[in-house]
């Protein structure tokens, strides 16, 4: 937690993300300095922050010095911003430039990684992206009504391996599991997309309705907590049961629900078993907990 | 290569594989006879081996026999047969609901291993499917005229490691890559469904014509000969043009080209990069062989 009166800088991506960190730095009485990036963060984000500056992606001097001006000492990257030497099209400033000019690849942990050890030696330190948010982390076991059935754990166990298989090479961080096989994985399309191709590809083949895919999202095998958690929300709970997802685990301390009670109440009007996952303990998906819901 | 004058059996799945092998086994002076599965082998392989005889999958007895009565004593499986447990529908024999019942886990490899087991217990061999396909399998080198480019090779490189991840879990066996970033992943899908989702992704994202793609496919880590080579054919060179892909690795001595001179010249056409690749040894994506083409 944040001490209140101070200024916490918001480095805004796309989506809810930096409207959820706002909202609770406010609630905890912080200022709340926005950086947004043109086409990319939502302008309505104005109007949840004190101040929201706007720069071109590729910028790094002038949002660094606006948040210095601002008196911000730490700040919160949240949201998505697409990969982005993949689409083009940005104009570096030189600080920028010389980032990438120093960079072992483009990837972007290290795109990120290289930009925040710049606002550091600047004075400002990145901090946790689930700094505001803990109460919005996925819990260890399972947090619906519905337990996972033993096929769905079964699937779940068989899917987190996958997982965390692909997100140790980069490639994407989701895979759509049915009966002990990965009938998608997930790269740059994202996880809806995954969910929606892996529903029509099983309905194609068994022509029945019934597709009884589980989701299984996982952190990275060293997720840094600054950048990009993995994020459920109620649109995936949405496109799960387009696809014919029954049941869905996370990484426990790892995934952020947004917003979580609306999330969980929604699952369970839907019939989904949602399981939070802590990775190398057995049991994945395991029986629901004695205590219940956790929010 | 097999004896001339034996009668080899060929276990045929979809697609153009029983075809090749049939052809060439005939060229060899061998007689073929040949099991197809209803619904899934080609009808037109009849005309292709000396007796094909139709049985459905989940059948083992019927077919089992009818080899053993016309004198089989090695044999090839050839072509694709659908990931069976995501589909349904069959209805294995006895001997089949045994081999089921004793499996650890529903991997087609555990399935098919099984399988070739019960028929070596009947005193038929399954052998490497590559047997009569050996002057289809990739070589390693550049095999087009045009060599990958700088960027081309460096993309190469990475989507090996990441291909090779994706495979050593089972989930597939291509990743589609630019710019050092995994565009798609395959998963059940296909390598074609995979390709195409690339394009438009990429397409959609950088608003341009150009989307310089590097299609690389690989062999399982543990690769077993008598299953399910890796194949790349001039559909797939097609759906390259069409994603916009400039470049395809695979695995040299474990990937099948079908039908390899023609794909090569198409390729060449296309203006195509074609690599194979030997794992574990460097420079991936290294530079044309001075030696040229090798068909």
């Amino acid at each position: 937690m944040s001490p209140a009166g101070e200024t916490i800088g918001l480095i805004a991506g796309s989506g809810r993300f930096p409207f959820l960190v706002a909202q609770e730095a406010r609630r905890l009485g912080q200022r709340v300095f926005a950086v947004g990036l043109a086409g990319v963060t939502d302008g309505a984000l104005a109007g949840a922050v004190d101040e929201l500056q706007v720069f071109k992606l590729g910028q790094v001097s002038a949002p660094l010095a606006a948040l210095q001006r601002a008196g911000v000492r730490r700040a919160v990257l949240a949201g998505k911003v697409q990969h982005v030497s993949v689409f083009g099209g940005i104009l570096p400033d030189l600080r920028a430039v010389r980032i990438l000019a120093g960079l072992k690849d483009r990837r972007t942990d290290t795109i990120l990684a290289a930009v925040v050890e710049e606002f550091r030696k600047e004075g400002i330190e990145i901090i946790s992206s689930a700094t505001h948010l803990a109460h919005l982390l996925a819990v260890p076991g399972c947090m619906s009504r519905r337990a996972p059935t033993r096929e769905e754990s079964s699937d779940i166990e068989f899917g987190w391996r996958a997982a965390k298989a692909l997100a140790g090479v980069d490639i994407g961080q989701s895979v759509v599991v049915r009966d002990r096989t990965v009938v998608a994985a997930e790269a740059m399309e994202g996880t809806d997309a995954a969910l929606i191709r892996a529903g029509e590809l099983v309905r194609s083949r068994a022509g029945s309705g019934k597709t009884a895919l589980v989701l299984v999202k996982v952190a990275k095998p060293r997720q840094d907590f600054r950048f990009d958690l993995p994020v459920l929300g109620l649109d995936t709970l949405k496109t799960m049961e387009a696809a014919g997802a029954t049941a869905v685990a996370m990484e426990a301390g790892k995934t952020l629900l947004f917003d979580k009670e609306a999330f969980l109440q929604t699952a369970d009007r839907m019939g989904l078993a949602v399981v939070g996952v802590e990775d190398g303990r057995s049991g994945a998906g395991g029986a629901p907990r004695d205590a219940g819901r956790s929010t």
